[in-house]
């Protein structure tokens, strides 16, 4: 068959690292899962089933725990730049290193009014995550869940014969926030700028007098931007996850803005990415 | 055949319900999923399609929509009361109804330090639940993720040829409680019950050092009937997620209880029942 | 305080395992996931940390490996007898224990018309099942999906306040088979016997006019019970997995049974047990 | 703030749709799930929330079962492209239309050796897709599980500080093949064309003798662009999902390639693209 292979690429996902950092005063706690991405000279391996350029993904894994033992970083980023860097500079073979990496969110329990300095508790799904390729440095979040029981609105949008929603005046807004934004520089104290955009995100999202989530989706945006002058863009993703009010009528009642029917699916999914001029 | 229907019941799973209270100052949020089912006379339905006697699933579903709408509750444990009651008092054929529900932790979110009136976000897979049958009042929590990173040893435990784990003097401690207690009334403060449980359970996690999963299990189990007054037995269940220590020999360096792999399994399960005496 | 510990157990879940038996003209692939549970004198461990009768879970997922290369078995129903009968036998401490297993469904990739000897495709979330106690052995299926599209009827239900569904002569009826039945005896061609009682289920399901769920779960049992003489009873659970025909009225046009949404929640979940009399 | 919207798009997620073809002697059963997304004028509504020219999501929902019902289709390639056109034609403000739909796979029961006209039993987690942009129409598959217990080798590949693993002369190569297509024409018997691609990737893959998983994915690629004339081009996505050798020497046992530990995570993630030259 006269066939080509046009591109490929090979690596490790979901390598699963827990470090902890033993401070005299407080441990630090990181946990990570990492995917791990080479481009490069390696279509031998699928030409021919030629190995010896290929570095084992199991090698991959290797280097990440070795790796995690013998350089000191702070976050999540940093350890992303030296991962890539590390692929690209041992083995000539290799074009390109792109390293993915996403972080659990554990706080610290309250005990007596103070932090404890080594035990944590776990704060749901949501996860900060990041993304190196060589030239590009990304930072983001992912799974942030937000919901407001007012100050959302949704009318004047197009009347046709597939149109059945009424136009809203006071609705639930719900949403589980993706971001992913642009660093400007590489580097900077990532832990402090992603805390910020987070911040951000939550602050404009609670404050935004809605009238779509398209509008909030940009006031949030731009809040991140303002609030960490180090990233350049920032894309968001915000599915609407609806909540449906429930018809009472047929039982004699009226829906006083109460009682709704929580859906997972289907959702409006709005996107945009917001740029500094 | 000689066969018969030794046992049946029916109902309805996965309701999801969003509840918004709108007092003057601040909404409250009340997110649940609650599950049916009912036990009766309703063997007709099995044996001969006679569905006379049978209250459609969707009439269950349409039930609890109609009950939030009309009924005032603050608590997930007084819902579920209220709905078990309606279904056996309703239906003559009904001979127990059993309602359980989960609610989804949702956080005001803090704008200038103040906890937002109508904003809130996600704190994470955690769900408080509860569980009635019409006699029994269970409280519980699920998914309630916690890890220390020291004052946790493992050690003298059988020796055989099965074993090849080492004692361990200091390892971590990674588990996702799930606790079920037992109310001791049916009229209580609730909310306030499972927030002091949960405070309680997070501390003595912390605040332990602990020989072995099943004595912290013991010890928090303790702290929770310590804590509630209102709750006659605690059972916890304590998954112990494994972080294994990532074995650099080989690459020439110690591990010195840094770098760990983290797994999700297998795990330990380790549970216990503790009742107050 | 004074309390008490009245219940505990531990144990190994997801203990995962790929055996190959290496057959002269084809491979047998059996993949599974264990869960060990024992009961005995394990207090001491919850009171004191004192772990000296403790079995470390480590050593009981060694054991499962151990067992799997030195053991003869053709079934996950003879393997789980084995492991059960080991811990019981080996550990004085051991007063009961519990193993349940689960196999993940894989066929044999069909090559000019033969199924090949040692490559094979997944056959999907359904798995097979079973559980001993050291005195019952359970079979059962889990997540056999079936869906069919008119000979069900669900009408003449209770009509009150709560009811918005209206009779239905011609519906879609989808649900996913859990079954657990008892083995009357502890040794029996197992394979063969999960085998006819799958598809005396999935035939009853296809002949079936259904008048409601509850009574095709029934003739669904007996069918099981015909197929399979060496069982005793049979548990089937079986969510309605509800096909909604979408309204499409507001748009011109009527809806002749041929649109539908298709919804995971809520579901109807209709349960019984048929026992040989 | 000096920032600037630079990207926008929106649309509906995970509209499920079931659709039956009611033919005289049979029914073909269609279950789906269809992303839409769309591109164009819609920057007021993000930075005014003035919603004139937004369609709201819930009307493309509404699209989609209204089509569904007025439209003839076999494939979801040919419904891909129906909704994308309709978006696009029906909207001046629209500038790109893209849909995505996943389809269950459903096989009819069989029953006394003949398939059945209207039951069906699922076929797992597997689904047929398809992307329809208004320029390029893609159709693919996902989570077609295959493993072969044997024929795979993976040998001499790079050795350095990093590399632990052992040349491996006979392994089980277990993996879950993510592929997508482009077709060359808008016109085809798309469902045909599917099935057959298919069926020879899971041929090549139980036939070929495996010097590395890039291997096996080249012949694989190559197999379905000569088995299907119609795609172009195919891209193959492919987790090596690792069965790792249970070490029994701690136990005084010889693991003669029988018994392994079955793991989900890391795995290594091995992708090519194929072109007809």
């Amino acid at each position: 068959l006269p066939a080509s292979l046009v591109e490929n690429s090979y690596g490790k996902s979901r390598v699963r690292l827990t470090k902890i950092i033993r401070r005299t005063d407080r441990h630090e706690l990181f946990e990570v899962s990492i995917d791990i991405r080479l481009e490069g000279d390696f279509a031998n391996s699928y030409l021919d089933g030629d190995n010896r350029k290929v570095i084992a993904t199991d090698s991959m894994k290797n280097t990440v725990y070795v790796l995690a033992a013998e350089k000191q970083f702070e976050s999540i980023e940093e350890f992303a730049i030296l991962l890539a860097r590390h692929f690209k500079t041992t083995y000539s073979q290799v074009r390109s290193a792109t390293v993915e990496i996403s972080r659990d969110r554990w706080e610290r329990i309250a005990v007596d009014g103070q932090p404890h300095p080594h035990a944590f508790a776990g704060a749901g799904s949501e996860q900060q995550i990041c993304k190196f390729d060589g030239e590009t440095l990304h930072g983001g979040i992912r799974g942030l869940q937000v919901v407001k029981t007012t100050a959302s609105e949704f009318s004047d949008f197009v009347t046709d014969r597939y149109r059945t929603l009424r136009d809203a005046k006071d609705r639930i807004f719900g949403t589980v926030v993706n971001g992913d934004w642009e660093y400007a520089s590489e580097k900077a104290d990532f832990n402090a700028a992603a805390e910020s955009i987070r911040r951000a995100l939550l602050v404009a999202f609670a404050k935004h007098h809605s009238l779509a989530v398209q509008q909030t989706l940009l006031v949030m945006g731009e809040a991140a931007l303002s609030a960490c002058p180090n990233i350049k863009t920032i894309s968001l993703e915000m599915p609407n996850k609806h909540r449906i009010p429930f018809d009472l009528k047929p039982f004699g009642l009226e829906n006083r803005n109460e009682v709704f029917v929580t859906t997972d699916e289907p959702y409006g999914l709005i996107r945009g990415t917001v740029a500094r001029k």
